[in-house]
């Protein structure tokens, strides 16, 4: 007998993904790793988050040990609500739900949205770990052309002619995962219309905002749709922030911000599905919040833009003609496309091989598998002399002929 | 619009659950509730707790609030491979997941085994979580006769005639959630002679396993299939665990035992869902079970089967003649069958609205409906004097006249 005949049809979609593959390389003795889209260890607020468990294990033990509601920790939700309110998003608490980090949010608005055979609209690229979240629903994917205009009546007609309907639309408006950029506020209305037009949901994933490093702020999608309608529950975009690139990622806290409808089923969901994510997590989070979200992001914009500012002086420098590369105003990621022809996964196998050096290749951020001359490099957990270095080897490979 | 025209068909099986309804009456003035499986706060190991969390942000910060790999943290899976050989259960790390809780590894074994249409076998009645999570995969449910024996060609021919398999039988067989009632080793055996012949799963919820209060521990069913067997790679039984009922349910802490093809299967569907559990209650958690694990089930247990001993000594004296009750060996739950016609749901109505007194109706146990006349205790938080005053109140109850 074969356990794996036991298997559901939709895990035939679910296979390894090139970024855990990747993870495992960052172990690898003095590799020059700009692969993992990862916070730096060393900005953490570590103290904050000593004092906040000590505090919340001395005041409310039996509460932050025991079971918690679904929706959240209500003083958490409550602050969350205060920020929203100050990108434009004034919600209540009862439009807030917490969830295991934004992952989950993707996984549950998947679950939630997705029959097997509808349509999901993402860029090619787009976040990987959002292909694989919503592979688990079996959807058909079709690329959403989000600088461009292309007919809503297409992508309708093309979702109906493969036998389901255009559910949502998934972007990361500020500077995405892979490419680091961002939609302006004339696409972001554009994008609204067409949601407008296909009647579908739009799934806002904000997990980067917070990280601008120059630049105007936009406002949310959301925010933006909020000002049309005056009416949260109206709005069709769903809101998705996370604390892993601003406070911890390790305590796996996220959130979603929807109409009441959307909130209400997803709570459902999740308490069928995990009962709600950790208590002390939520008390603790609550707390370092409240006392140093604003200056601790302060400091890690600080740090990871003069980051950034390394990494383009860098390539500037170091990469041949020919290699183009995007202009970050925030996230952690710079996306390289290079010449017809150069494979970004062989250039990696060589990359690793010949330089010690590691990168993530385009192709898996790509729903159709194209993209293969295109990489990504994250610049987070870099400091300048490494990315000097690292950038110059990159240079020499794509010099080098292939052997 | 109507943004609920955009939701998947699953979510037509998710509906608000009696337990998350009745959660929210713990919280009314005076009332004795025996409605809640939770955990009694007081029984926290506390200062353990606060001690680990000091450790763990003292020692290794950096690690403790940063992403994590999705199999879990090493060391606390190797503590329970170290539990589990004393059960029976030897095995590697690497047949070990962690998950948030065992209701996330309900979820996600109903996600990797159940295409829609499969048939789930479950008792009648059953843990209401299980078919919470399972729902959202929209299997059919057949009804798992536990104690006496179907053919398997009745189970095959009912599920291929609905079009699809039997995927797995589910149950906790130790003081099941809500009967109390535990499978004797015979009936583990004739189950598993059912599983081979169905060539289906078998899912072993063991999160009350650790909570014996007097007899001899039975062999967990995947310990039978390994003695059987002699590889725990051959084995179709898919063991869940919990820390939620012996530490603490706050932190989210639980695990799957299994082959490693389930495993990673398992750890594939995790990733896309929600990366990994919080990285930083695992090492906590692993410092406390490391430091007092024994000694604290030890202390849970002498505090729960004195309020065991408490209600079925409280209901001997209170219960009218033609109410029958389980004898749970360990648990948390009695399970009560009332005469014929008396309807639990309409008992709970009168017993919130004239005596201040919850408990939970059996109907929702039950995936067909049925279990009108039975209800489900919890004695887990309940002292002597309350447990006393509550079945007085219930006996009163059941004596008087439906007005």
């Amino acid at each position: 007998m074969s356990l794996a005949q036991n298997f559901a049809t939709r895990t035939r979609r679910m296979k390894a993904s090139e970024i855990r593959e990747l993870l495992k390389l960052l172990d690898r003795p003095g590799i020059l790793s700009f692969a993992g889209g990862i916070p730096d260890a060393a900005l953490f607020p570590k103290a904050e988050f000593a004092e906040a468990y000590a505090e919340v294990l001395a005041e409310a033990p039996g509460q932050a040990l025991q079971y918690s509601v679904t929706e959240g920790y209500l003083p958490l939700r409550r602050w969350i609500a205060g920020e929203m309110a100050r990108i434009g998003l004034a919600c209540g608490a009862e439009n807030v739900l917490i969830t295991s980090g934004s992952q989950q949010a993707l996984d549950y608005l998947g679950k939630l949205f997705l029959s097997p055979g509808d349509t999901a609209l993402v860029g090619w690229p787009t976040y990987m770990g959002a292909l694989g979240a919503f592979n688990a629903y079996e959807p058909r994917y079709d690329r959403l052309h989000i600088r461009t205009n292309r007919p809503a009546e297409d992508y309708r007609a093309a979702a109906e002619a493969a036998g389901g309907r255009v559910k949502f639309l998934y972007l990361s408006p500020d500077f995405a995962n892979p490419t680091g950029e961002t939609v302006d506020r004339a696409g972001r209305e554009r994008l609204l219309d067409l949601a407008e037009d296909l009647d579908c949901m739009v799934l806002e994933d904000a997990a980067y905002q917070s990280l601008r490093y120059e630049g105007t702020p936009v406002p949310p999608i959301l925010a933006l749709e909020l000002a049309r309608k005056g009416d949260l529950d109206a709005c069709r975009t769903v809101y998705c922030g996370s604390f892993s690139k601003t406070l911890s990622p390790g305590l796996r806290v996220g959130w979603v911000v929807a109409a009441s409808t959307v909130i209400q089923q997803l709570v459902l969901m999740k308490q069928a599905a995990d009962l709600h994510s950790a208590t002390i997590n939520q008390m603790a989070i609550h707390r370092v919040a409240e006392a140093c979200f604003d200056a601790h992001v302060d400091k890690v914009r600080a740090a990871y833009g003069a980051r950034r500012d390394a990494m383009l002086d860098a390539l500037e420098r170091h990469m041949p003609d020919g290699v183009t590369w995007t202009k970050p105003e925030g996230g952690m990621f710079v996306w390289l496309t290079l010449p017809r022809g150069v494979d970004g996964a062989d250039l990696l196998a060589r990359a690793i091989e010949e330089k010690n050096l590691a990168f993530v290749p385009g192709r898996a951020f790509h729903a159709d598998g194209s993209g293969e001359n295109t990489l990504r490099l994250s610049f987070s957990c870099a400091d300048a002399p490494m990315i000097e270095e690292g950038m110059k080897r990159l240079g020499a490979l794509l010099r080098a002929p292939r052997t």
